[in-house]
């Protein structure tokens, strides 16, 4: 889609008063490369060979030297949010665009995770090992985000597949930081602070309820009391904990695992099925509100496979309709075999 | 996709304590056919000669003892929501599964509207006369649910193409009652609470911010102030008014000119793009707290292309991410010359 108009307009953050629903409005994102969709061979940015096309990483595995990396995380070219002029930056805090509470600027960082040197589409396709490393230079990259006093929470999220919103087919994810709070973490904040033993009782429920799909060593997958999809999962931690990047190795193995286990089962019972992951953690600044809610938050991991389209009912009401009773996702998730 | 559990059972509304979201449980659902995903040609049920695999209609025009109809509303065979078992029901209040806040009978009325005798696909085949006739049913119909005193709230709602969730290709819309407020239709009613002048903000706004797409007699098209995809429009009534049931003729030709007309300009500008609409009207049964909105409710008509599926983005923080500013929106949208 190329229409006339100010493509190099900056990423605006907008507010729509009848809904209080929040959109970013970015015209630069317009012009991204699509292989996926236009099912035309573009030169991949995102293959070891066409490196000269993107910029200097970020974060890279094994390292930064290392000439034959096997991961790395480079600047988003198309980024929802982008950090802005300088000059317009004020004592560390974005100025900008900010405008009326309806047309501020999308002040953040958009990065790239590269997850493997070659053009392979699927996760399951990377040597264990090599996926840690994946996880390990996310967790590096957040660790640096959460000490930029600008950015006030940050995710990992993956498209995986067309129907959940792809554009290139080499195995990639995203990394996101923005200088506010998502309308998803507000409203989970908001239920902690008046139930705090939420998390603890989401996971016994599950126990009870024959949700439970895998035991990890830190973390329990899940299928969630009320699934927007059939074989949506998470990945919680068994203790609380605010942040990914605060995790042991251990726990970043238990994640690796959970990453390429839920992609295989879903796999197996639905083969080619498109589905997206993210990672939800606590703010990094804590407000007075906010604050009673971090000691019992459990960061976690929502996986959600796009069978069905959110279609206008979906839309139009802003309830989800799935077809599964999660305790049948469950056992079929668990019956695959693929949790080990 | 066909697995093995318990198809019978009949739907619930379930609640996920952490996000406080709601999710409709139809397994019965599952069940439905689908010549769009599946591409394979099924006997569709909705053209005129195969009349006797659907249920007798609830509303049909020209009227419902005419053997060659134009247009006709039936019962869903694969419903979100049904009037549940009426041996549960006490009073005319729904009792049945309501066992916690986390599992509830899903009540309701869920309904098909058959906006052709003919296997045509968009509602740009159909004669203007005869899609007056499809919003007139669909007005008779609203009418109905409206005097039923167990349904709170409803809408009518298509999928155009896949991409917006749409399973059967013959033209079709749905239509459906529930007892209860949807969360889109609470926050609207919230905002209005605070902000009484909210609609006539809002068109103001979409004036003097060249948004305005076309002038009907009733109705003023506009480009939303924070448009969740290029090309989203809204039809809203220039006078407030609850309900879509309660307007005069020359209203529903209005409402039948611009489903029509944006269709086409869509068409035009994205040649087969997919879409949804859905109507936003009050709540039926009005609260202490609602009932301060009801004065200032214009009731209005959602149109949404899906040109980008909802990544793991916008689901995973809840904002929604565009690529075109709402005037150029609005001035590529007029431009088409679809509008008269």
């Amino acid at each position: 889609m190329s229409f006339s108009f100010d493509h190099s307009q900056g990423p605006t953050l907008r507010h729509d008063p009848l809904s209080n629903r929040q959109v970013y409005l970015a015209p630069r994102r317009a012009a991204r490369p699509n292989d996926l969709v236009n099912y035309r061979k573009i030169d991949c940015p995102f293959c070891i060979e066409n490196s000269s096309l993107t910029p200097d990483p970020v974060q890279q595995w094994p390292s930064l030297e290392a000439l034959h990396w096997k991961s790395r995380i480079i600047a988003n070219r198309y980024p929802i949010v982008e950090v802005g002029d300088p000059a317009t930056e004020i004592g560390g805090v974005a100025q900008s665009a900010m405008t009326t509470q309806s047309n501020m600027h999308a002040y953040g960082v958009h990065d790239v995770v590269i997850e493997s040197p070659d053009h392979i589409e699927s996760v399951l396709q990377i040597p264990f090992d090599d996926w840690v490393g994946v996880w390990t230079i996310c967790q590096q990259r957040m660790k640096q985000l959460s000490t930029d006093s600008r950015i006030t929470w940050a995710t990992i999220f993956k498209n995986g597949g067309v129907q959940a919103g792809a554009s290139l087919a080499h195995v990639h994810s995203q990394l996101i930081g923005i200088n506010c709070i998502p309308p998803t973490i507000s409203a989970k904040c908001d239920q902690l602070i008046h139930r705090p033993a939420l998390f603890r009782n989401i996971l016994s429920d599950a126990n009870n309820q024959d949700r439970v799909i895998h035991n990890y060593k830190n973390f329990v997958a899940i299928v969630p009391p009320a699934p927007r999809q059939p074989f949506e999962a998470w990945l919680i931690s068994k203790e609380p904990c605010c942040f990914f990047h605060t995790e042991n190795q251990s726990c970043v193995e238990d994640v690796a695992r959970f990453t390429q286990h839920f992609p295989a089962a879903l796999e197996h019972l639905l083969p080619g099925a498109s589905y997206n992951w993210w990672l939800h953690q606590f703010p990094f600044i804590s407000s007075s509100t906010l604050h009673r809610a971090a000691e019992h938050w459990h960061w976690h991991l929502e996986a959600l496979p796009r069978i069905t389209p959110l279609a206008g009912f979906e839309l139009g009401t802003g309830y989800h309709v799935s077809t599964m009773p999660p305790k049948t996702a469950a056992r079929l998730l668990r019956d695959t075999g693929c949790w080990k």
